[in-house]
């Protein structure tokens, strides 16, 4: 992928891969992934000094809208899966994140994805028209 | 295991093994059984005319304080698990449940094990010294 | 959805939601949703005839390579999920699954999405050109 | 708990605690244990040299035979788990794992459990006499 200056830096987590994740074809089961990036979503989160205590006191929720994943290669037991993370520069309210989830000891990409978020108001459950300004303020580049 | 006059029946749950189950080994991963013990609780409460709605109008949450849980013999992708669950007689406040896992096709035991909750205070997290009555009524022999 | 006579009709899957299926939001994790569909695959293929000792006795592997969902309403505990799920007809030997998972209750759409399937050789891990033709002819309408 | 010169120490794993391991009770699931349980076992074998492959070439295999977990504090979204692991000294060829697992902020004991594994032979599923000797040098104290 070339560089692209507009874009941010992919944000780096790792998960070494456990029984736990894997299933019977002896391969992380293709649901795992969509832990490990809501992993990493919270781990870019409080890089950028945000807990999820911060999004409760001030009523958001932080709901999935729309999850999007192409499989690409396999990861093993034992392996070391790296999740790359990026939040897109911002298309309204909605967070969208781009992954890239690599076999860190090869860098071949295993699956790539789209997760998009849209804030809700955590008593009426209705989606925000705009982030309070103190957390939008936090996630922007 | 012999007949015992004393002790109520088994109330009985099945689960076919799907791939999410397994793990690498090709076997039933060992915490899987503890997902498919909380079913088996819902479905017998279920069948007792109580919801977990019920459990939340009237205050109460019924944490898990304590699992014993013994291996004999492993479940397969394709096999159906038989959860034999059996809400013990009241020994106090807590409910201890005991279980017996079968093959269903062969009733081998599989593994056998042992669930407590304690019902506590929804608000305070205290626990309760007696379950409000018309629960405690539903639930006894 | 207007009625449309080219397409199978759906197949349906019943689910209860227990706790271990939700998370601190109190409705269910957006992550569960895809062992339910492949809860209903396997429900499916078992309708047609097919067991996953079928799939392993002609050395093939059915991992899933894309994945797309959209959440329009939660879940939650109680809550009785009704996941139709439907084999589109074939556009090579790819198997596209297109799901409209309800409330039961209400029948209201909660998440809709589509899982492709890719058969490949067991052995090789190569994507096959063709299903065997007993199986082929198992799962066509 | 008194320092008893006679135990090994308690070797540390950190967990931080995502939306996926809580229930609908704003808790972490008890199940969810589990599977910590589990990585911070996998992630002692590696700081002793021993990856999952080591296993897989002596052709043995670790199943979990018996477990015991007691519940007495529970963690919250955004909280870090401790989890302290500490491999028994030797009774035969069984594996005991004891663990502490605590609230990192505070050091609150939260489950206190034992794990034990029984080595078998991957081929015929049967419970070895001895562990491979390189094997057992490497996990001895």
């Amino acid at each position: 992928m070339a560089a692209n200056a507009s874009l941010p830096p992919w944000f780096e987590y790792r998960v070494t891969i456990h029984p736990h994740h894997t299933d019977y074809a002896g391969i992380v089961w293709h649901g795992t992934y969509i832990a490990w990036m809501e992993e990493a979503r919270v781990a870019w989160l409080a890089a950028h000094g945000l807990t999820f205590a911060d999004w409760l006191k001030a009523g958001v929720d932080l709901p999935v809208v729309d999850v999007g994943l192409r499989y690409r290669r396999s990861l093993t037991l034992g392996d070391t899966a790296l999740i790359r993370a990026r939040l897109e520069p911002s298309r309204g309210v909605r967070l969208v994140w781009q992954y890239d989830i690599q076999n860190a000891a090869t860098q071949d990409t295993c699956v790539e994805g789209q997760i998009t978020l849209a804030p809700v108001d955590r008593a009426t459950r209705r989606v925000l028209r705009r982030l309070p300004e103190h957390l939008q303020l936090k996630i922007s580049p």
